[in-house]
């Protein structure tokens, strides 16, 4: 069986294909928003998800589960709020969250995510 | 194939089950535990593992790869000792152990866990 | 279907393999290195990588996601050229990258992988 590989960059593919499972991480958009809240980055990394669950066929109905880092405790009520009304609409995923200093001082957040390929992948 | 959620709630599926593999964390009993050992905490997940992987038709010896993430590294040693009782009766699967911060202040362990569905599911 | 366990040690089995994907940790080569940089423990870590990997019937490219943990921000530009090199003959596989305390204080990087199991497996 293959592995298939998307957004192949030099450092990492941005989405990996195996035996039905994509495997993934998302982060906010660049330059990343470095106001107060985590508002923007919650919206933007979850729009995110959806972009890359898209290549694999998928939806946010597939996510298996999701590992949520974020930067700083306070921001967890707010971005919890914004992923429980993401969810609001399907069977959510399983889930867990850790607070850990990221990559970029200005990302707030960060997914590693295991998702079903989608039928029509 | 199908993915089957179980312990669903709002903000997350407590377990995901899909192509013979479950998706779940695990976390200590609530209200945490605040005594000054990780002890307490440390036998409340691992019986929680027990039970969600009972969920799924499994034991713990369907553990693929667990991955520890302890609040502080004073924790680690007699955690350790809880969890290798914990293996000694089965091929312990493999692991990585972190310190994070985590969620909750007074939570001392979290887990991330992938799991073989037991044949009985 | 089988869970095979590889350097089965008393705490965890420093491999597993089920259903064509093979989970393990990696870390440097113990005693580990305490220079000032990170460039002997990304060395070993990535020798250790392929070690692992062969016991799996893998080389590098079976990797699907590797979550690289790195204790200190500061060592992120060295480890990424040398990731760099080392991922420059294959298609990289899907990457996170977090900032986190590790077990042992002198230890200054650690991996969780996901691989595909060679076909010689």
């Amino acid at each position: 069986m293959n592995i298939q590989r998307k957004l192949v960059e030099k450092r990492y593919s941005k989405l990996s294909i195996y035996n039905g499972v994509a495997y993934f991480a998302a982060t906010p958009d660049r330059p990343f928003d470095v106001s107060a809240t985590i508002i923007p980055q919650a919206r933007q990394i979850l729009a995110r998800v959806e972009e890359r669950l898209a290549e694999a066929g998928s939806t946010k109905s597939d996510l298996l589960f999701v590992m949520v880092i974020l930067s700083d405790r306070n921001y967890l009520s707010t971005f919890n709020e914004i992923w429980d009304e993401w969810v609001s609409d399907i069977i959510p995923p399983s889930r867990a969250c850790v607070i850990a200093e990221l990559t970029n001082p200005d990302m707030k957040v960060e997914f590693i995510i295991h998702a079903r390929v989608g039928l029509a992948h």
